[in-house]
């Protein structure tokens, strides 16, 4: 791997590190009924492959760490066909999370935004 | 700290590990000259607060993790009164990797956006 690409990777990484649980609650928020974890990464698509590094398996640890937290409650159900399968639901907790840190993202990406394009920067001199 | 500001805290400090330094090269890149770290934290202004965690003492260690991987150069200068102020600009290599993370940044920030506005998940049903 060069150097640059390095950088990009470990880029990469950190912005992943925050908005892989915003988005893991943001989609159980929207679902009808629980979903396991396999359906959440093919709900999530071709898009959810650059977040997250193209790791499908790089989702169970955080799906743990927000059961854990109490943003979601998870149940094994036996399944018709293979092994039986943990599902996935928010909880209360994990609405009230989802919230805040949609407002913190929404905060985060203006910012960024605006400091790339010149906004916020330009105004302001020295 | 009650457990939910525990968990915003957390999700803050995530997201501004990767954005901390995206901000940092695109101020410079727009700079027309040399910046100071306390003249960098102003530009940023009020907004930067919250990426920032209202820490301004946060921008020194980035700064110097980009100089230390060749993005920024930085150069010791007297000043008029006070003490020799450290100036950063961006090098080439900063530019171009600039360049690289806003494309990665452009992609996470469309993506979330669209999870959380249900229209990455809504067409694909179970």
């Amino acid at each position: 791997m060069d150097e640059l690409e390095g950088h990009l990777k470990k880029f990469q990484k950190e912005m992943s590190a925050g908005t892989v649980s915003l988005v893991l609650l943001g989609v159980l928020a929207r679902a009808d009924e629980p979903m396991y974890g396999y359906l959440i990464a093919k709900r999530l698509g071709e898009a959810g492959e650059g977040v997250l590094a193209g790791k499908q398996s790089a989702l169970y640890p955080v799906l743990r760490n927000l059961c854990a937290a109490g943003l979601l409650d998870s149940e094994i159900e036996p399944s018709v066909a293979g092994p039986p399968r943990r599902y996935y639901r928010i909880t209360a907790t994990g609405r009230t999370v989802l919230g805040q840190w949609t407002g913190a993202w929404t905060a985060t990406r203006d910012f960024v935004d605006g400091v790339l394009d010149g906004r916020i920067t330009q105004g302001a001199s020295a």
